[in-house]
């Protein structure tokens, strides 16, 4: 079954905001074996939408758009959509219905036919929205499935879940299993990995599926997209792809093999083996403690963090000597220690990491120049470390890789402890 | 000038990564009175990339790419568009001396003619890529422009911001003054701002330009965009949608007009006026202290935080009673407020906020289901104050929409001072 996704938004197209729905639609879809075939971006404007659902029905069985659906003049995919299959609006009695129940989950009423999601294009079948006002709808041509929903993402994401399967049932090959084989590596760029360190290892992959080479931050993900008739087939396949990575030279830097992301592998890893950890944050400002905590069940290890911005709030809540500060710098590994050993004895910690660092754009010093970052390490045994980087990037990024960094040298330290 | 835009990368179609260039290049041309006229993201597949080439070069005179440059073989991008304009590979000095200068950066020693970088279709120009390794390039054919960039943002952003105004000057018409005029609400459904509260609004700003109403959490951003042939004529059109909005029964919804953000607001008001402030963050997890922090210049006002996930930490870090816990339950006003206490005393605060809820997807009580949170707000002169939200989404959506709440309440809050 090949999918086409239509975007609907001028205010995507004018960086207003980050379209959220794509990668929404594909983590769905890869949960069911199915992929995106293609998306495109287009602007409010009927002439535009019309010549994109053309684009992407002359290629695809199924069309999922997102937005345009709201109440605004501007909202224009419901009539440029009827109007594409030659379908006028109508009143339609199950949109009236679907609509008063979106409205009364947020205590308000529907103000019924004189109000436009009363209508829809002719044939067009109307979908609940549980968790927005505006409801989306769907339409069947031969054998092509439209299907629209709202741009905003929760919306989104509530209705793909809530309809997708039922409305694209008949086109679902259920007999062929899919499987992006990741391997997530740290600290080594694209270009050695498959240059100097290991230059036969596309091709070896190759033979089990189409490969790909993503760098993200400070890291390398290399994905290998399996398929197999049997689940014994893709653990096989699993298996002798597991090999040939333990053989590689890039072994060492792979943390992690599967889809979740560095946050989630700590939860797991610290949760498993009973350990607390918590972070002395200045660089990053309170991302690596928004990162973990944006992890279902984090709670069970992370206990807290302080986020020490003001040189204050290092001497007062974390207990660095002020000489210190003055003597090494308050971006100075003597300092980045003093830190992670103050969150450690406040919070009692099993891990305590500090990051204190230099985000830009104005900072930094000769020695520690914008870019330059101390992780500091203190655990309860007493043991401390700390080491320095630097790293290039505008503040966002340097915030983004700074908070990279703690969180590997977290995972590196929890991977030692013994399960408990 | 139309400006189409191609995303190659079967890594965003697949989820694994979001695309973030579409931003980037929108905000970019939007600092040049310029705009993305569609975005088309494709698979990693010659054929497909061409087609996606032909269907933007169909409607617009520029079109750039992002993506597919990289060293590995499923970085197709520079053969495939060499074969679109039907040029051959060749070996390129240019490329070749800006190569060993992309390398020279890494403190690397690039491979010369024995590396892919060192090829380039005839004809095409080589770009310097100051944040990374592979050249970006652009062709001109007719009134055709082509521009090729890495997809990693940052080495999107930077080549960008090198190279794009250079190779497009031709086309930059800057007679024409744009401007998007941004008017950022709170609190009010976008279906009761242009329904009951203001009905004829929309109509009333048509007259100035297109509007759009862009829903972003908890608020709308209405947007009019405007054109003008002189400063004075978009300062005047300025002025007039100002008085439109300052009339309007929405006026006390308005947090601010203009692009900023909500926490670049905060920063400017509280830099300005001299108050500092930090958060003890419970349910949003750093999220607010990383909102913050994201601002250049937010060092001068934001202090520090205590991020108090596990109840010990509300305890022991914030003196918050444990009777008050017992009695009242962690997610109540009168723990925030008591969190709120503890931390503006703890670093002598001018605003201290508080915020303890609950993200799900488990917790909550019957008083208190997941969805529930608790701002509480302490100022130096013994103000105390709590708001309770009820709210909906899944973690990461909650977690952005307590931050959201806990933030206005802070400018709110900032307003209320007076300059110093």
């Amino acid at each position: 079954m090949k999918i086409g996704f239509l975007i609907i938004g001028s205010e995507v197209l004018d960086g207003k905001i980050s379209d959220l729905n794509t990668k929404l639609l594909a983590d769905f879809l890869r949960n069911h074996h199915l992929q995106i075939n293609e998306a495109l971006t287009v602007r409010d404007d009927s002439q535009v939408i019309k010549e994109g659902l053309e684009k992407l029905f002359r290629h695809n069985e199924v069309v999922v758009t997102s937005g345009g659906l709201g109440p605004t003049k501007d909202d224009l995919t419901k009539e440029t959509i009827g109007d594409f299959f030659q379908r006028k609006l109508v009143l339609n009695e199950e949109a009236i219905k679907i609509s008063e129940k979106n409205y009364q989950q947020f205590d308000r009423q529907f103000p019924g036919k004189s109000h436009g999601y009363a209508y829809l294009p002719e044939g067009f079948i109307p979908l609940s929205n549980s968790t927005g006002f505006a409801p989306g709808f769907t339409y069947k041509e031969k054998d092509k499935i439209l299907l629209s929903f709202p741009g905003v993402p929760r919306e989104f994401k509530s209705m793909l879940q809530d309809h997708f399967l039922e409305l694209c049932s008949e086109k679902i090959d259920s007999n062929v299993l899919l499987k992006h084989f990741i391997v997530r590596t740290k600290n080594i760029p694209e270009e050695k990995i498959f240059g100097e360190v290991d230059p036969n290892l596309w091709r070896k992959l190759e033979s089990f599926g189409d490969v790909s080479s993503l760098p993200i931050l400070m890291g390398v993900d290399i994905g290998v997209k399996l398929k197999a008739l049997s689940q014994r087939e893709l653990m096989e396949k699993e298996q002798k792809l597991k090999d040939i990575f333990s053989q590689s030279p890039i072994s060492p830097a792979i943390w992690h093999i599967g889809t979740e992301s560095l946050e989630e592998k700590i939860i797991q890893v610290a949760n498993k083996k009973k350990r607390t950890f918590g972070f002395a944050e200045s660089a990053t400002g309170g991302l690596c403690s928004h990162r973990i905590t944006s992890v279902s069940g984090s709670s069970q290890s992370f206990l807290g963090s302080i986020i020490c911005y003001d040189e204050n709030v290092k001497i007062n809540q974390l207990g660095v000597n002020r000489e210190t500060i003055n003597t090494f710098n308050v971006v100075s590994p003597e300092t980045a220690i003093e830190m992670a050993q103050g969150l450690q004895k406040q919070l009692n910690l099993d891990i305590a990491i500090s990051i204190t660092g230099y985000a830009g754009p104005s900072g930094g010093t000769t020695e520690y120049p914008v870019g330059s970052a101390c992780i500091g390490l203190a655990l309860k045994d007493g043991t401390i470390r700390a080491q320095t980087l630097r790293l290039k990037g505008d503040r966002e990024i340097l915030k983004q890789r700074f908070s990279q960094a703690a969180l590997y040298t977290l995972l590196e330290e929890l991977e030692k402890f013994a399960e408990s």
